[in-house]
């Protein structure tokens, strides 16, 4: 810290002093001597310290204590950083009213993506660009899950336990980071700042990647492809489409080479054909780069909003019904080995409109009693989908739920 | 124009007005209609325009006009914004203090790197880090060059006509171009930006792509890498170091998937391992995109300096001597397919300590009077390395120049 205050004062004159800090327990290992600052055994007493000009939240709860003392620190016109995506894109929207009214900042950069400034890129850079998509791969476990399992050939609980021991997520943490929430956080905040759209956690449609085997890797490959957990936004038709979960891109596409714990957003706008941002997506050093472009922005006094548009002007869009949007999809279908199966899915393919693009019946040496069928359709609605798939999900020798991936063909 | 406008409006309540413009050549088929605008036969009179807040230059000339009309304009008190890389790269300092004095903006997000928002990223979003290293492809057309070359088995003369019809170079600017000095310029503004180094031109060290032949990008592909034109700089040992030139890099370096026209960047700092960045690199919208950013910027009233740094603050760093710094490297010698020739090739190597990596000698289809012979090398200091190329060079085996390109390791 004192090497970082060295270089500050060089490059911008700027003197940071640490007034206070507290956490949950005052004897844990820190990498720092925390008796060199005031500890506060009551959080609460940070907020009254006199001349305090900025409060840093990293408590990291939804509510409670992180939401209570960013809106008291507000309230006595004390800037936040925070790198709280949960609290932001549940409780957010009160917080920046607050923020907004008595002129002070609630800055956020830490909370998506690590050490990419992609809050600032959208808020600052490309505001006045019409952004028509952002797509981007937004939380580092998953991805390294996937990466492994592809790269490995390991089974998800066995990399799940890697991820545990090399510290990446913890019990705690990996239900959010698999089941697809904390990147549906991220992209809550992103689609706020892309679209002017008010802050709203359930526009999102969220599906985890505990269900994808290495059998689906190794099919997508074969068809060209990488599976990622893709968080993407974009409106439609005056719509909004927030959407959180795997799916399978080209491999020509840059987000199919984002390997290991990295994170990446490629963004799309009138102006742009594509925006590409790759970096750390955790990690204490890439956080504290984002806090610090936070504590600078506050330090340069500019008029920007902290979410770019001023909060009453966010607009309510109403959310687009996923099952309405085209798309081709992945279908992987578990059946016993007995004759006539394909053509039977064929024929419900063919009764329901779908138009099948590629077959592959691979016997898996992994699960001998079934054969997977997997099957890649051209465009089609997911609604019309669903009608041939129920049907054959009915049929006696299908053995397992059957597997749905939307296909992103673009590059 | 009007769409943008509107899209500003709702966005922001900003109304941007154009008050005059002007160009060489008033009746040049344009995309736009012109006479919406205040027409000016001479650019000088549009400084004297009142109650004009920013004046935008896209002439492009390195002094002359150019200079001129930004001088002129910041002294008049206007903002000023730029696509000129050659004017800030050469002469830019004189301008930054003038307008550093009267207390308005010089921007330049479109003079480097098209829409990437690399300016804004280094001088407002990660400033507070500490840089080591910035290195990218700043150059479309060197790039498509290359890339086509590779993917297409072209010869460099055959790809530059092709550029030519295409648009993506002229007969002006190829020069600038293919010779590296176009992405010098750029390299330049990013090493003040990143180290706070005095703006100079002189600290670059500057290597076209002319020599590259096929025969190269195959042998560099046999050998892991792609050749790609990149623009590197760091601080070594408190010496600056700005290398413009072809390089040898991994196949796994994210430059490496930098295909086409598009332009990248990759950073290194003190708080992250890295940051890439990458998008279009030229184009109407691209810059467009840029210019707007400026314009925004200027609107958001924020106290960063044009530069991040103030003028007189920036260090005029020594620069590092090339041939000290250590690197591997991929030399080519062309030779007469007689006996012995590497057996003597390999000697003149190990009477300068030099270690070999990797030979290979394949006829080349393409030469049959003569045989490439194809090293590359461990690190070795690049002055110890010419005592043999240059030994070499003159053994009447050795039919042309010895080609010696640096090979980056580094992922």
């Amino acid at each position: 810290i004192e090497n970082t205050n060295k270089l500050i004062l060089n490059k911008t004159n700027i003197n940071f002093k640490i007034l206070g800090i507290s956490a949950k327990n005052k004897n844990k290992k820190r990498i720092f001597d925390i008796n060199k600052y005031t500890w506060f055994d009551n959080p609460l007493d940070l907020i009254k310290i006199k001349n305090c000009d900025i409060f840093i939240e990293l408590i990291g709860e939804e509510k409670g204590l992180s939401f209570n003392l960013v809106k008291l620190a507000l309230e006595n016109k004390m800037h936040v950083v925070t790198a709280n995506k949960a609290l932001l894109a549940n409780n957010g929207l009160e917080l920046f009213k607050i923020a907004e009214k008595n002129q002070v900042s609630l800055l956020y950069e830490a909370a998506v993506a690590g050490g990419i400034p992609i809050i600032k890129t959208l808020k600052n850079n490309i505001f006045l660009n019409n952004i028509s998509k952002i797509s981007g791969i937004l939380n580092g476990t998953t991805n390294y899950i996937l990466t492994k399992m592809s790269e490995e050939n390991l089974d998800f609980n066995e990399v799940i336990n890697i991820a545990k021991s090399k510290g990446y997520t913890s019990d705690n943490e990996a239900e959010l980071d698999i089941g697809g929430l904390d990147s549906a956080h991220k992209l809550t905040i992103l689609a706020t700042l892309c679209f002017g759209s008010k802050i709203n956690f359930f526009n999102n449609d969220i599906t985890g990647i505990s269900e994808i085997k290495i059998i689906d890797i190794k099919n997508a490959d074969k068809l060209g492809y990488k599976i990622k957990l893709i968080s993407e936004a974009s409106l439609i038709n005056n719509k909004i489409y927030c959407i959180t979960g795997p799916k399978l891109i080209s491999k020509d596409n840059p987000l199919a080479s984002v390997d290991g714990v990295l994170n990446a957003i490629n963004i799309e706008t009138d102006q742009l054909k594509n925006l590409f941002l790759e970096g750390e997506g955790a990690g204490g050093k890439a956080t504290a780069s984002s806090i610090m472009s936070d504590l600078y922005e506050i330090t340069t006094q500019s008029d920007i909003n902290s979410l770019g548009y001023k909060v009453d002007s966010l607009i309510d869009f109403q959310k687009l019904d996923m099952m309405e949007k085209k798309s081709s999809f992945y279908v992987r279908i578990m059946t016993k080995d007995t004759a006539g199966v394909l053509s039977k899915i064929t024929s419900f393919f063919k009764d329901s409109n779908i138009s099948i693009e590629k077959i592959l019946q691979l016997p898996d040496p992994d699960t001998k009693q079934s054969v997977p069928i997997i099957i890649s359709t051209h465009e089609v609605k997911k609604n019309e989908l669903m009608v041939a798939i129920n049907q054959i999900e009915k049929q006696n020798f299908v053995l397992d739920k059957i597997i749905i991936i939307p296909i992103d063909k673009n590059i």
